[in-house]
């Protein structure tokens, strides 16, 4: 048994008796089974409770605890609006202040305006205007993830005073590993560490021993440009200004991992041209969410077809061409999709949209022409012996090496005029680079076969 | 512009001016503002060095302000061998020494045995033997993750005597923000954060204010089993132990988001069929790495012309089928690579080989046919009225909805037959399954059009 299993199993036998003593209304013990799991595995009970299960839980948890447990769960896996009226109005406005600001905000983002200012009201005026403030920022920017707890100290003070103000800081402040430090005009002038206030003497400046050269990301900055600094540089929090190099917010390293995990499937379903996480438990959920691409392809692939039927006299004097169809139309489909994925990844890594494209693009074109030629010599070889007409074997691999060259150009082609026009290229899917290119295919393999026909008809 | 790209833009002039103070044998300002960059900054510098250029670095730098540097590098974008190999002996065991020593085993992995003895026979015999057990783990699991520099301390000490500890490795220590508590029998019993320190009186024992329910990780777990735990727990450092519980090592949240990154990378690889992060330069390389399996799917592919081609009095006397080849493996592959993707990533956040795999496939089989039924009705409609023959219609719609249904469970049940008998099933890429399902789909359809072939054959 692998860790995870081990431990999901432990897991599962602690839920059951937290079950159990939920049932058997053992308040008293639960709390205790309840706070001695981690918050990560509270947030996975309770998306095993119903709703009248929920209701004795919040009976028997004050709302600072089903905070902490709130703030592991994803808001996406949850009916927000839903969660938040089975609680008595004040229970939720005291448990949302609880949370840590950028969580609770990512709740909220969830609700209408009515149903936000509901909670809002009730709430202490400063954590009102707090996550208001982070309301308004688009969730995918560093706005959207960043928390407004953080660690911030003048310039002039020394160790020992930021040592004493942390003392302060650690109940309530979500990171206070690192600490930024402001001038008298609020603009952010250096970062260090509480390791770096470990090695130095209690009486030292914080100016005099801090980093300068801060790396910081704008408030409207992209969320996957910020979780790039968090691989490159290998940060666990990273400040955010605005324009005018005022500190506004911080982002930590768990929510870079996020994004990270978000963008990775994202890019992954793409290529697809699936959700990859889809409902689990319907299948007629699952057939609906593909089909309107698998349709879409379809009708692409009817083109394709009313090309082919425009040949139906040169197949049914040759009906031989009717035998390599699938294996030219596969094979480009094949470095098409290769070369599609290659494209998107440079995309992603390289954040350097126009500036390399044409010499990508013509490196794709030299590696397209020297793959075809390379199953265009095998298949004309293979087919050749087999059929035994190198004229017919000669059709099929030249026809292949066309098409494999225009297929694997595409494949690179189409995302990178996505990213040009401002769209996200990993949109051209796998499945569409297929089947456009089964159509391109077709078109060079009745072409180049009609051009020889005389010569292997009848050979 | 974005912040990445202006980052980039100061980074790159940066990066000019170091290199003419190279050229000018400024060694003093070169080492100021070489110093002034952040570690990963100058690791990305020394990637722009030649190795002249490396020579002269050297004699600028020493052996601890390499390191830090070389604590940024990614092990796999280096000639290690040859790195070490143009410093002299002394400095280049030095720097090992002043890693941190995860890093440092990473590199030395790279080298065979004598070259390895050779650097750690110079090295202090406290820094030569740590490295030596790191080096025995797996690189791919926890052991080949983690760190041997952690905070260590007995249960029965006061926060303030920790306190005192933490003030001298910080110096040293790669992580200082979690402190591991262990018993007598050095047994792993306890956890604690800086912030927890923080927020008790001088005088606790750290037994009492410690978390009692450690999660830990096995020092032969997998690497991405050890991620899972940073994503869902959202650790900044997890404790690695043996089979006997005694702590050997901690995991640091850079190493996962490392292999969270890399594992992302390779699904999304397989998935096309392809090295994504191929060599940048050279079209005969991208080329020679993506043939293998192109031919190797040519081959596949062969298989079913051999199919088609068995079928050829049939396309003689009804050419129309031909039209539609394409139009059905295309679709069906479609369907395939779909199914294949959500069976990956279901296999791979569930941990659950074999336990709901009936369920999984069953499901997806339904859905299969849901799909199948809906383009098989479509395209039986639009055929029929297109070629003004319901029956050519039905043929093909039947053939459709089969030949997906087929493609859709085989897009399943491949990776999870793979991850049953121990194999990644990720490897089973869109490509193959592409290939795979133009073979059943073309034996599903001559097979239905032969039967039907009386009745729609010269109407």
């Amino acid at each position: 048994m692998t860790i995870l299993q081990e431990l999901e199993k432990r897991v599962k036998l602690q839920f059951q008796k937290l079950h159990q003593l939920l049932k058997d209304d053992r308040a008293k013990q639960f709390r205790k089974n309840f706070l001695d799991m981690h918050f990560y595995e509270q947030g996975q009970f309770f998306l095993t409770m119903n709703a009248s299960q929920r209701k004795q839980f919040y009976q028997i948890m004050n709302p600072d605890e089903v905070g902490d447990m709130f703030d592991t769960l994803r808001d996406d896996q949850l009916d927000i609006s839903q969660l938040l009226s089975e609680m008595d109005l004040k229970y939720a406005s005291e448990m949302l202040s609880d949370m840590y600001d950028d969580n609770a905000a990512d709740l909220l983002e969830h609700l209408d305006k009515v149903e936000v200012d509901r909670y809002l009201t009730v709430m202490a005026r400063e954590d009102a205007n707090q996550l208001r403030g982070l309301l308004h920022y688009d969730t995918e920017t560093a706005g959207g993830l960043m928390t407004t707890d953080y660690v911030v100290m003048q310039q002039d003070v020394t160790v020992q005073e930021t040592l004493k103000a942390l003392r302060k800081f650690a109940r309530t402040t979500e990171t206070i590993y690192y600490i930024y430090v402001i001038d008298v005009n609020n603009d952010l002038v250096g970062v260090l560490s509480l390791r770096d206030l470990f090695v130095h003497s209690d009486k030292t400046l914080l100016s005099s021993i801090m980093t300068h050269n801060v790396i910081s990301v704008y408030v409207d900055d992209e969320q996957e440009e910020v979780a790039q600094f968090f691989r490159d540089y290998e940060f666990t929090s990273l400040p955010v200004v605005d324009h005018a190099n005022q500190l506004v917010g911080v982002v930590t390293v768990d929510d870079a991992i996020e994004v990270m995990d978000n963008e990775a499937q994202d890019d992954y379903s793409k290529l697809a041209g699936v959700d990859v996480d889809e409902d689990d438990n319907s299948p007629i959920k699952s057939a609906t969410s593909r089909l309107p691409w698998l349709i879409t392809l379809l009708f692409l692939g009817m083109i394709t077809a009313t090309l082919i039927s425009h040949f139906e006299t040169l197949l049914s004097k040759a009906s031989i061409l009717a035998v390599f169809i699938s294996l030219i139309t596969g094979t480009a489909g094949n470095a098409g999709t290769q070369s599609l994925a290659v494209a998107v990844r440079k995309l992603s890594v390289e954040n350097n949209k126009g500036r390399h494209i044409t010499k990508l693009l013509l490196k794709e074109l030299v590696t397209g022409l020297f793959i075809g030629l390379a199953t265009g010599v095998t298949i004309t070889i293979v087919v050749g012996i087999w059929k035994h007409n190198f004229v017919l074997g000669f059709v099929i691999g030249l026809a292949m090496m066309v098409a494999i060259t225009v297929a694997n150009f595409a494949g690179s082609l189409i995302p990178m005029l996505m990213s040009k026009i401002g769209f996200d290229p990993a949109v051209a899917s796998g499945p569409f680079i297929s089947t456009l290119s089964d159509l391109t295919s077709v078109l060079i393999y009745f072409n180049i076969a009609s051009l020889f026909m005389k010569f292997f008809v009848g050979m």
